[in-house]
Order: structure tokens, then sequence, then C-alpha cells
């Protein structure tokens, strides 16, 4: 990657690689370098701070942190950093997700963490992608594409059911 | 208001105002131009579809949507644009914000919506402002100054309830 | 399908389509005309749109909506519609239905969805051909046919259960 | 009232009835003759069984139920009457409303509800109106016109907000 | 069957009969007269009205009643009989018994029903058995039988595990 | 008082006592004789168990056991007599009285807690009476009174409402 | 206070000193010299961090944290220190603390949280003490003490409602 | 086991054990002598009374205890004694641990219980051992040694992950 990235993917455990893929494969399709990193808000707290606190100097524009059960990632590096903060949280305690929904989103005045829907890593990317295409035409247009084409399927699904009608 | 708003604030009815009022004085005090709009999803679909589509090119780059029970308004709008699209969920029915979160947060992959907290107003201007600070150092900067007030004012709290310990 | 169709059952996602299989076959069993419909509030908001505003011109009586999560098609429709609009939440993710239930269910006061069971398809259509059957004595027939047919097979089951005591 | 009632109100305690207003004055509003019934599925289950089996050739054209708590009025009322039943949950015990809200949409198979929101009277009447304007023109305009009243006032309200931005 | 019932099982469909078994082993095992029921509060009401209004004069003296989501029966039955009725909540809609169990339990005042646990049935009977050991020493002693049984079954356990310590 | 009690009433703190007032009033108002206790699962777990052991010999029939939060009581009692005990999950914490309800609902196989609504008090009393009944005739009547005085209410009420309609 | 403190009892804002009153009067009350902190994971993540790293050096024995929504405050300070943490949820939200809770709780394999009831600040000071009290018999004594009052009071009151029976 | 036990984990049923075995392997990794105690609250009330009010003097400093549902052996064994007692919530029904949960930690005040995560058996452990390290440096080291390798283990997932960035 010679390319710096400017989207970080935090997950709490390398077990979570196989519900962020869908992050990567977005960014990647966007052309949008990113890195991943393994980093828990418990077990490496202070590579997490140091993560955060350096990231906007390394040229990181948007943070993307997944976690399940009592979600801190999201909420500890967004304390660190005035860089957005994107929170996915995951379904992985027989909570269902309820608990890292809440741990993510409830998050209090001063420190927001922009969260998405549980497991929901791919709209993840795509609004890191929204965010960075308010400065940078070639995303935006990414998105836009990927609009084009979720509508395209979506009539062509339309029209496969609904037939002449 | 000379300078172009570049904040929308969406509020699904007007009696929502006093909710979204901490956003509307965290934006003033960042000396970002937002603009206030009461738009309903359901009871004014046209007016928000109208405002959604053509928000990009009025200059707006970040959109604040909140609602209450099932609350649409935010995704609504992130169907209509590209933007960057936060959502509000409020706690007005005795559900207490239970639905609005879950109405608001669950996106379908491809349109995100960025959720903060239930009642969270003053923490979506703040995101607001971190995803503008992006490319406006002077918003990032306020965004800092409030950081650091607010540190220095847990400090503050922190040596008057610890005294000399 | 020379007939117009008189129910529309719409559906965010052609993955949805398993799950309402059994509202299409009640209202075939039903003899009631309708017609199937991927149409997204998020993905496709136009075409939502434009069947909504002309539906009742087209002769569709009711309209049936099924999404998951942050099920916002039901309340995009009752919006453009006077109509009856029926809600059938989907348990797609992991909070299993919780979300797309309160999603649909609390609508602001003035548009109204008449929001089923979760996974409910079937009795969506049970209850579009209940508000048929007011001015359609055949459907209202068919209506009770069913009813009766459940009796029966419950009477059968109770009896074979229960023996001869 | 000489015309004959066309729409039942059935709550399941006269203090339900403050929750109740609402429904009233909008089929006033909207001229639409209606009865209003104490009926309960367990105080009173012959009455609400005589109601029910009779509502239809009485010239009832829908049912409104409301309860709270382990609300069966709905669902009891619709397993004896092929009638439209619509469900209004109502927020009475310490659950808040969760507990009439899932014991009145969660029907089974064969005998739906159309439920609307926890406390939701004023949708349960306009819904009604919704399902009586398919064959009723002048009913069907209330609702159009109660549409137009609700839009002009939001527009209002936005621009009273919005002011010359 | 010579002996009469002196318990009854109810149950909303035949295919609730997996889940109740063990109501129905643990009465033979107690040796306690029982009937099966396959009925409706919404599908068969007037039987279901029919067997709760003679089930005293019958000879029965506790009714178990067991349903899914929407749980209605347990309250229908308990509305038309004085006689003791256990509810039993089934997990049988994605919300997992959730809906079932506010349905049972949240009662109105006048109306209980005595609610034993999701998917209780076994908890059922053996409510059912220590009511009618209050006059019949025979049931009672079954019932201190098993829990002598269990006791000692947990001893084993206890010190299989624990071992001489 | 010099009939001997036939239910006890089993509160976990003295402050509950405002909440189960309408056991007592039921209870009083059927002519039952009852015993009022403050017994704690956690603060008094010897007087708690000496009570449970000794119920039966006494002479108690039924027993109501009412508490909050992580409710215990009615299940320690109940694991230590074949008596019926009913649950009666008090809403005392923030979380409304769910936290009562699903302790004391969610009984293990065995040991089964008949749990009536939360702060279900008169229904707890109602109940015990009905089971009092299998046995008692003038206790039975007395229930079948009480439930004719409210059909009788509501009928009064559904009348004044229903007017000559 | 010239004792060094054994007990920190940290919140994450000064409001939250009202309800962490009834944790200081008990360690008053028990002798336990501890420290009152306003510490937040997210606004003053620096101080929290120096906090954890250097309590067991300085003594500290026992943390206590509390706080409210996405209440991260034990956790983090659960991943500086070995030493026990009490998190203490706070219901401060429309959510009613089961946001506090599951953040609070759900903490990942590896670093516990010993999470005690929503607003439970007094049972998080008496948890302290029982763990303080394995090696220091006069807080061991006085948690023994404050048992025996609970003890008398609770007789007391069920003496003073059960009268002579 | 000639060392004596300083540790006990209880558990509702045999069946947990599997559930429970990280919390064996831990105390075992870390040289902690634990005993390993099927009780039951409800089925072995007297066993589990006797080992509680026993447990200090045989030298346990710190109880686990495990169940599932309507979870009480923590409450009950927290009642009888002084020491620390961990509550681990199984999930084992159908409300997945949320029942388990809320029984477990909103202990009234006095008799608090150090609650886990769901299914957190090996925090549960871990929790333990940090307490004993208090007074046990051996433990002590175990833990941070534990930390330090699950720090070793994140950086390593990190590193493999992240490649040369």
């Amino acid at each position: 990657m010679e390319k710096k990235p400017i989207v970080a993917i935090l997950m709490g455990s390398k077990s979570d690689l196989s519900l962020m893929r869908p992050a990567c494969e977005i960014l990647e399709a966007f052309e949008v370098e990113y890195e991943l990193r393994v980093l828990s808000a418990h077990r490496t707290p202070e590579r997490t701070s140091d993560f955060a606190t350096k990231a906007r100097k390394r040229g990181i524009q948007v943070v993307i942190c997944a976690a399940g059960g009592a979600a801190h990632l999201a909420g500890v590096v967004a304390g660190l950093t005035t860089l957005p903060v994107i929170g996915v949280p995951l379904a992985r305690t027989p909570l269902a997700g309820q608990d890292a929904l809440l741990a993510t989103v409830q998050m209090p005045t001063g420190i927001p963490v922009a969260t998405v829907a549980v497991d929901g890593a791919a709209n993840a990317a795509i609004l890191a992608a929204q965010i960075l295409g308010l400065n940078n035409p070639a995303v935006e247009k990414m998105v836009e594409n990927m609009r084009a084409a979720n509508l395209a399927k979506v009539i062509a699904d339309d029209e496969e059911l609904n037939g002449g009608s």
C-alpha cells in the first residue's frame, strides 16, 4: 500500500473480521485507501489511545469502530480525536446486539459516535465515503454510482416480479 | 442571514423545537451557518423530497434529522441525497425513544443514517461540526476548544470534589 | 393477468419474497387480483412515490408493505396515498423484528399504518380481504369460508386429541 | 343520533375514554356516525361476543378496539367478525404500552388486527375513515382535506421557523 | 378413560402439543386425570366459551392454557370461569415468547391468570397439582415425592462433581 | 383475629405495603382470613425459611409474595413449600417492573410461581380466592359476586356512554 | 483526610453526585477511607487513564465507577488496572438505565466489571466493603452489623404489621 | 485436592457445567484452588443455605454462582454470607439471558451481587482472581500475566492484519 490510508477500520478482536469484510469490500470498490486494525478499548488501551491521538496527523479522516457486547471501542476512540467516528454494534452475545447498540449510540453530550445498524459494516463504509465525498468528488461519484446500481437492481427485481403488469 | 447555511436541521414537527435547541446553540457557538426546517416524511413528503434532492446544490453539507416514534425522516432524506445524514431519535411516545432509536439506526444496506443518542441534539451538532472540520480548520478548532472547555470543567469539578487529596 | 389488480404487495427487497408468499397464496385462493412489487423507500424513492400517488387511480384499493429493520416502506407509502396501507414488519436483523415492528406501527398522528404481526404476511392478505369484503360480497364470503375451514380444522384436531372424553 | 353508526369504538374500561377522545373528535369532524361502547373481553365476554357477532348486520363497517395491559379486546372481537378490526394498544401499566402493543399486534394466522401506535386513538379513526373512504367519496374527501390541512400547517411552521432563508 | 378429568390442558393449536407434552407426563406421573383440548380463543371462540362456562360443572378444577404470540386463550377462559386458570406463554414467534408472556400475565384487575415461565409446561402441571393438593393428600404427596426426587438428583450431581470435598 | 389465617401475604419491605393494600382489601371483602408479613428472601432468609416450611402446618393454604427488582421472595418461598405460591412483581426500580416480572415468572422446572401482572396485588388476592374456592363454596360465591358486580359496572358504564344509540 | 483512601468512587459527571451519595454514606459509616473523583472516560481520558494505572500503587483497593447512557467509565478503568472494579449503571437517559446496565455488564472476556443494580450506589459500597472485609476484620464486622441492623428492622416491621397473629 | 479451595463455583444444575468450564480452566491456570458445587436455590434450599453459612469458615473467599431464567442462586447465597458473591447470568431460556441478567443484577439495597456478562463464566473467574489478588501477590501476578498475554495476542493480530502499515 503506497497510498496513505484515509479511513481506519478498527475492530476489538480479529474474530470480528468476517463481520467487517463488507466494509473493506466497499472501500476497495470505492478506491478509498484504508487500514485495518485490531485494537481493543480494554485489552490494548494504550495502543488504542496512541492510534486515536495520532490518527488525524497520519492523514486518517474517518474512523470506523466495530465491537460487540459492552462495545466501548468507538466511544473511547471518539473521546481521543475530533475526527468523525462511526460505530458498528456487533451482535456477538446472547443479547443479539441490543447491548452493543446501546453501548455505542447512547454517548454523553460532547462525544458523538455516528452509529449504524447492528452488524452494519457495509453502511459504515458507505457513511465514511459520504463524509469523504464532501471534499472528494471521485468518492462522491462512487457513492452515487452505487446508489444508481442499487436502484437499477431494485428496478430489475421489480420488473422481474411484476412482469408486464 | 447573509451567509449560506451549510448544515440543515430538519424536524418532523415544530413541537420538536425545544428538544433540538441544543443543536442550534452549538452550531451558533461554532459559527456554523445552519437552517432550521420543519419537514415531515409523512405529512410533507414532496417538500421533504424537494429539500433532500436539492440540498447539496444549495451548499448544504450535513443534514440533521430529528423525529420520534416510527422516525422515518432521517431515512427518507438519506435515500434522496448522498450527503451525510445524522439522525436524532426523539423520546416522544410512551415507548421512551426505543421506537425512534430502532427506526432511525436500523437502516438497510446502502443508505446509512449516522445515529446519535435518544434526544441527542447537541451531539448531532457536534458530529456535524466534526465532519465539517475535516475541511474547515476554523470549525475543527471550535470542536477542539469545546473539548478543552469540557475537559477543564470536569477537572474543576474533580478538584472541587476531590479537595486536596 | 387481464383483470386489474386491486391489492398491491410491496416489498423492500426481492429477498423478502419467500416471507411474503403466504400473502400471495391467500389472495390467489380468495380470487383477489394483486400485483407484486419490489419498491424500496430508500433505494427507489421516486418509483415508490410514483406508485403511491397513482395507486388509487389505477384501481388499487389496499396496499400491503413488507420491510425489515428500520422498516419505512409502509410509512412512506401511507404518507402519499389515502388508501389503507397494511404494514408487515419482517424479522430480518439480529433484533428479530422488534425494530421493524416499532418502525412500522409507531406512526405519527395523521398517517396510520395498519400493522400486523412480525412476519405476518398471511394476516396482511386476510386483513386486505376483510377490507375489500366490506363492498365485495364474494371476497367477504371467501374470508368466511376460510374462517369456517379453520374452525373445522381446530375442531378436528380437538376431537383427535380429546378422543371420546 | 338518527343516522346509524358505521364505526364502533370499543374500550375495555370507561377510564380509557380520555385516551380515546381524539378518535371521537376525528370521526365527528369527518361526519362519520359512530357508537361508543364499554365492552370488556374479560369482564363482559357475552356482551362483547353479542356485539361482535351482530355488528355487521347492524351496519357497523369498522370496529376500533382500545385496551391496555394484556389487551385482548381487539383479538377477541376479531375472532367473532369478519369486519376489519383496528386495535389501539394503550399505555396503562408500568410496562408503558409494550404489553398492550404485543398483545394486540401479534395475532395468530387467520385473525388479523390492524394495529396502530400505542395510544394512537386518532390514527385508529383516520384508518377507519380511509377504509370507509374506499366506497364513500365524502369520507375519502375528508381524509384528503385533513391531509391538506396537516400539510399546510407543517408548511406554515416550516416557513415560520425558516424565515427568509 | 373412565375416571373424570379434573385438569384440562388447552392449547391454541395442535402444533403446540410437543411443547405441552411435559405437562401431560407430569399429570400422568401424578395420577391426575386430565383432558387435552385444542381450543382457540380466536378460531373457535364458541367452543372455547362453551368449554369455559361448563368446566366447573364437569368436574374440572384447574385449567391450563398454552398459547404463543398475542396469547389470549388463558385470558379469555379466565373471563368465563372462576376456576383457577394457569397460563403457559409459548415462544412461537420471532419475538421469542416475550409477546406471549406479556399477553398472558398482564391481565386487568378482576381476571387473574396464574402465569408460569415461557414454555413452562411442566411447571403448569406442577402448579395445578399443588393447587389440587390442597384438598387431595395423594396428589400433594406426589408433589412432595417429585421434590424429594429432584433434591436427590441435585445432591447426586453435586456429589459427583464435588467429589470427596 | 381469632380465626386462623389461610392466606399469607408476604412482602420484601414494609414500603411495599401501599402497593399491596388492594390485596388486603379484597381478602377482607371476601372474608378470607389472612396474615401480612414482612419477610425478605435476602435480609431475613431464616425467618422466610421458617415461615415457608411451617406455613402448611399452620393452616396457610395460599402464599402471596410481592417483591420488586431481582424479586426472589416468591421463588425462595416456593422452593420451601408445596403450597401454591402467587408472585406479584412490583415496579420499584427504574426498569419499571420488567426486572421483577422476569425474576418472578421464569422459574426453573419443578418450582412454579403463579405470577400475576406487575403491581397486580388485587389479582393475586382474587387468584388466591379462586384457588380457595375450589373447596370453599362461600369464597367461590364471593368471587362470583365480584365478577357479577364488575359485569354490572361495565354494563352501566356502557349504557351511560352508549346512551340511546 | 489524613488516612489514605482505599476505595475510589469515580463518576462521569458532577451531576451524578446525588445518585452516588448513598455509597459515600455507607463507606463513612463503615469507616472506610475513600476518595471521590469526577473522571470521564470520554471527556478526560488521560486523567482517567492516569488514575487507573496508578490506583493500586496509591493504595486504592477497590474502584467504584458510576455512569449513565453508554456507560464506559467502569470498563475503561477495568482495562487499565487489575484492581476489582465495581460498575454502577445510572438511569440518566430516556432509556431508564437499560443502556447503562448493558454498557457496564456485558464486558468482553478478560476484563470483568462487577456490576450492581441500576442506580445501586449503596450496594456498590457494600460490595466494596465485602471485598475489603476478606482481609480487614473491622470492615467485615461493619458489614455484618449492617446486615444485623437490616435484619432487626425487617423483623420490627414484620412484627408491627403482623401484630399478634 | 489436598489444598483447601478458596473459591466456590456453584451452579443450579449439572447441565450448566459446559457453560461454566471456562471459569474452571481459568482458576486452574491461575493455580487457585476451587470447588465445584451443584446447588439449587429452589431444589436444594437447605444445602445451599448450609453451604453459604459455612463457606467463610471453610476458607472460601469468593463464591461464583451461575444460573439461568429467574436466577436466584447468587442472590440467595449473597443473603447468607458476607463473602463477595459473583453472579453469572446464563442464557438458558427463550428470553436469551435477559431474564437471568435482571434476576441476578437488580438486587435490593444491602445484598449486592457482583454481576458479570450473560454466559460470562470466564470473567467471573478473573474477577474472583482480581479480588483474591488484593492479598495474594501470586494470583495478582497471574491476572497481570493473562492481561499481558491478551495484549500480546491483540498486538499480534493487529500486526498480522495491519501488515507493514
